[in-house]
């Protein structure tokens, strides 16, 4: 794999044949910022979408899945400020409308235009700023405004979040946003996702299915999930197919593509000063793998642990006891944190050290793996800690 | 209802015939305050007891429940500061050789002897100072030391939590302890509750399911379960059996005496400056008011929002929305908020105000009142805030 850098400022940006992008200030919320994004994505594009599995999902939630039931996208309007959500009818009628004067004035159908939206959940969406800035963003789609638009559909982040890749035949670009309600039921927050491999629709949904699944269904900030979280790849097709031993490398840049951008996340995580990864192995299953790393990576006495530094270790083995996993046997569980056996067989491990500890918890990457003694699977997730600083912004500012 | 009274200093302690009482400083770890109790239950009392549901419970909870099984209990053995949990079979033996050296110089069986341990997980219990101290803990025994007791088990309590009723034909007295790991399964820390109604087996242990179901199965935190958790229900019949009308005012008291040292869990959770109330309306089934009460109640931004003292309905919404219900209509939505009605049929109330939000939030307690507009049942749960006191606390010390 050749050449995949993140979003550093001074590393260069891929563009995409057949993606164009553009941003805006529409004043929607914040001031002197661009909160609108549009993406052009070439005629024959084939795209594939995620949504949040919240029941109350927004209305552009609603109104994107239908457009893309109904038709191949052509565009994806972003807003940052606002999720339109919990706005009723209302809400549904204004992400329609902003659809439709896009769909009107570049010529295609109100269906291959999907909405997205990020903010403050339960405030009318300002559909006329939106509109009025439409005119402007299709004039400035440019093949290389993919920090612009990184910038523009940020929230609560403190940096932008981008990847791109190239690899024999193809190159992958892509964007996220997303600092706080996240939990691993499509947490992204938002994340589109654009290449110009030929794929599919069945091949390309089927990516997107995969790749989420090993992502963004892989992280934790507080275990609430918003109701605007959305995922999106597009393949252009432009390079054309792919071919023998470049579809392997082509799944793997992706998911180095989808890992990097969940993990982004994570390290810009609300508060965050530690990036932790809890990895729940010798499994009966792939699910009780990941059952117990969530009630591990969602206690807030472990996460309050951790930001503090502290090898409290009893926490974790509480909370893997918690994790409601039937017959678990306490004497087969090995705890090591940063590679150091600190429980062995259920009881602190012989030879463990306060001061060894002390050690892995002393870093910005924490590592906290459990050993069930019960079978073969074995899963990661990551999560954040748990700070005076994720009080700070949830108290202070309404997100 | 006679009498009911809180441990607010200078208010008379009720001693409960067939019951006495003792406390001393151990030094298992706290300095210069009692951190061991002891409960003498006359013969013949009855006595049930409910556990923790973590599987690693603690090496006290697995002696208590077998001498439970094997005999009625004369002494209850408290001690604080060590929790005696993830110590292993050296655990198990030191909390047996704290019952046995109590059984020998009490003259009962080993079995009539329950233990139970509160504080610090995996560290191993230190026997020899608590079977030291036995003597002078036997010598004291009192009908008096109620509040005592209450002090001797705190750990990062900030007040001891006791209860007192008198009925006619029986008195009522609990002490509690707890603050933190605290979650619906079982979420006392420690309570005990003594009666001296006379109750046989069965009923004991029936009213102590149904009470322990309605107050600490009601209660959280932060979502972490202890491996320590147990309450202990003991009736010494010293007062007789109930008779007609005395048996509901019985079970009414019991009820109020629950709740009480519950909600004196939640009024003193780790860091909190609120005491919040989450009740769910009109649900098919009692479990999906539960679910949906819980999922609000857990939420880290939902338990911040109320720190802040600021009305952000949205996060209920979005909490409510990933409870995990099948079908769930927005549009049937009501929140409300001290009783102001805030989100009417999933949209912004028609005469709501932000100022009337602001007023709703600002007091100690707070309501959070949820309608799903689908049935006909209804569930309340209590939970407090999430502030940077939480944080301090569980940062700063280990618990």
């Amino acid at each position: 794999m050749a050449g995949f850098v993140d979003s550093t400022p001074g590393l260069p940006v891929l563009e995409i044949p057949g993606i164009r992008l553009a941003t805006v200030e529409a004043g929607i919320r914040y001031r002197d910022r661009p909160d609108l994004a549009l993406f052009e994505l070439a005629a024959g594009s084939e795209t594939a979408a995620l949504f949040t599995r919240n029941a109350f999902c927004a209305a552009p939630v609603q109104i994107a899945r239908a457009h893309l039931a109904a038709a191949k996208p052509r565009y994806l309007l972003v807003n940052a400020g606002n999720a339109n959500a919990g706005t009723g009818a209302a809400g549904r009628q204004a992400a329609l409308a902003c659809c439709e004067a896009l769909a009107r004035q570049a010529g295609v159908a109100t269906e291959q235009v999907l909405p997205f939206s990020t903010g403050v959940i339960g405030e009318h969406l300002p559909a006329a700023r939106i509109t009025a800035a439409l005119p402007r963003l299709l004039a400035e789609l440019a093949p290389g405004a993919w920090p612009n638009a990184a910038q523009a559909i940020m929230t609560t982040d403190t940096r932008p979040k981008s990847a791109f890749v190239e690899i024999d035949g193809a190159r992958i670009a892509a964007i996220a946003k997303g600092a706080g309600m996240i939990r691993p039921d499509m947490a992204t927050m938002l994340a589109f996702v654009c290449t110009d491999a030929s794929l599919s629709a069945a091949e390309t949904d089927a990516l997107l299915r995969e790749q989420v699944g090993q992502s963004f269904n892989r992280i934790t900030v507080d275990g609430d999930t918003s109701t605007n979280d959305a995922c999106a790849l597009t393949a252009t097709g432009a390079a054309g197919p792919l071919r023998g031993r470049q579809r392997a490398q082509f799944r793997e840049a992706l998911g180095e593509v989808f890992r990097n951008l969940a993990q982004a996340i994570i390290r810009d995580a609300e508060g965050a000063s530690k990036f932790i990864t809890v990895r729940v192995s010798e499994g009966k299953t792939t699910g009780e793998c990941l059952q117990v790393a969530y009630a591990v990576a969602q206690s807030p006495l472990v996460k309050t642990a951790c930001f503090a530094s502290d090898p409290n270790w009893g926490r974790v083995l509480a909370a893997v006891g918690r994790a409601g996993l039937a017959d678990l046997e306490l004497a087969k569980l090995h705890i090591l944190l940063g590679g150091k056996l600190v429980v062995a067989n259920g009881e602190p491990a012989p030879g463990y050290s306060e001061q060894a500890g002390l050690a892995a918890m002393a870093g910005t990457d924490i590592e906290i793996a459990i050993c069930l003694g019960r079978g073969a699977c074995e899963e990661s997730v990551w999560t954040s800690d748990l700070s005076h600083e994720y009080i700070r912004i949830n108290a202070e500012y309404r997100t």
